[in-house]
């Protein structure tokens, strides 16, 4: 395996993207592109989440994907444990920062794809939580203007090709309303040092808020995207995936959804490779990994 | 097995449940209550489709249930083949009848619940197309005082512990909208054969529409709900079903739903033992049953 780990930026040792690519053999395959797959891993914007990272990076690939995954700029440069007692924070980590790391990222492999064995046209970006937040970001948002000119750049290179979104965050105002409405102090505290990652305050206006919602931009050139969800969520709600396969659906864009019953949110791939406690393992909602590998299949073999 | 048809009004042979009980043993499960599934196969209000009852009834006799399938009052009383030349309709067959309908096989189920060994508290509806239409509407309605006082009976015996829903129809209003923005010329030719059948009009007013949606109807007494449809269903839209689960989140209301990316209307089991025409063979949708099957068992077992 090609394991790389490219830092994108000159300026930040922390936002880097890293590669598994499973070894060129003359005996199969030889020569031959394949489709790949970015992850990008959850953590609120405050850190990147390891159980969300190599662990699914190895999962696709053991699918015959190469596979990525980009370290995104963050609030924190470390995960943090003790948030009582938290590092010195990243000011520069608000939007649209982790857009343009994806935007980089998307550009080195296509530039790369030669020497990768990418199918250029193959590329699907898949998303936990914040991460998938960025990655809706990066499919309502690969045709702006923004990043044409932020890196003089064709719109093409940074179109995803699919997006996989697990348990999304797409819609802040949402998320504003169901906080204000359960009343409950931890998530609302959560969200207030999320939103100094994201907005760099902990009292975005509305205006900002529906700024960075991704489900305020779907249009008819957003990819065919997945989405999972489970319906009991308690910090990213379901409801943040029904608005967005409703706009996806309103701009006739293919899309496959998926909310399960019951689960707790950060469920990864679901099982003992990425489970941080019990809660992690839930059969249930394991299949997602199957029914979105039938689901890429469709769109890229 | 007891399979058995009990006509459900004396002033009417074709209305009907039939029951798929399988036999009591001494050498297992003797005497044993087990869940039962009651099927209401679609059909438009027009019939009640064969693809979506005993297939659809065996299918979960061989998963342990007791089963039932519901012909429920339609406009004609045999499946019509031939619309240019259809028998002469059912001018009564306007909502609320076939609530009745269902309400009534309730009540029978639950009345005989100790002569076919079901557990009367574990009783799932299961509908599709139309059919999922009337589950809802039982799913909403059960604790109406309509049916209470149509049976003078304690709303209880109508309630469904869980429903399950396949590409149902849900909101009249959004269809009405969908269907003129898309101009399609045989979905407005067939709904206005089907609104004869629901509303005895083939154009209600928006304020019929609404009364016969079940959306509007969902409250916290709402059980358990599962739903499944596909992304591209081209005449009952998907929008149903996201629509229904954004009100069962509101109301907090446990459900599931899964919505694929392609797949006619229509799918029933998705395989041979179902299939009228090869589109209806479609196996990356008929997980549904086994998704099913996970989320009844956790409710009932």
């Amino acid at each position: 395996m090609l394991s790389e780990t490219i830092q994108l930026w000159d300026d930040n040792d922390t936002v880097a993207l890293h590669s598994y690519i499973q070894n060129n053999s003359m005996e199969f395959q030889k020569d031959q592109l394949r489709p790949a797959v970015l992850i990008c891993p959850g953590g609120g914007y405050l850190g990147t989440s390891d159980r969300e990272a190599e662990p699914v990076a190895l999962k696709f690939a053991s699918l015959g994907y190469r596979t990525f995954v980009l370290r995104y700029t963050t609030y924190y440069k470390e995960w943090v444990e003790d948030f009582n007692n938290p590092p010195a924070p990243n000011e520069k980590s608000a939007y649209p920062q982790p857009l343009f790391d994806l935007a980089k990222a998307m550009i080195i492999i296509r530039e790369n794809a030669s020497k990768w064995l990418v199918d250029s046209e193959k590329i699907a970006v898949c998303g936990f939580s914040a991460g998938a937040h960025l990655s809706a970001s990066m499919g309502v948002h690969w045709n702006s203007s923004l990043l044409k000119e932020k890196f003089n750049s064709e719109n093409e290179i940074f179109k995803p090709n699919a997006v996989i979104l697990g348990y999304p965050l797409l819609d802040y105002q949402l998320m504003k309303e169901k906080v204000e409405e359960e009343a409950n102090e931890f998530i609302k505290e959560f969200f207030e040092i999320s939103n100094r990652a994201v907005f760099g305050t902990p009292n975005p206006s509305l205006e900002q808020l529906s700024e960075v919602s991704p489900v305020n931009f779907v249009s008819s050139q957003t990819p065919p995207t997945f989405i999972w969800h489970t319906a009991d969520d308690g910090l990213v709600y379901a409801e943040n995936s029904l608005r967005f396969a409703t706009a996806l659906a309103k701009n006739k864009v293919s899309y496959e959804l998926h909310v399960f019953e019951s689960g707790v949110h950060g469920l990864s791939l679901c099982d003992e490779t990425t489970a941080g406690e019990p809660s992690h393992i839930n059969p249930e909602c394991s299949v997602w990994v199957d029914l979105a590998q039938n689901w890429l299949n469709k769109h890229f073999k």
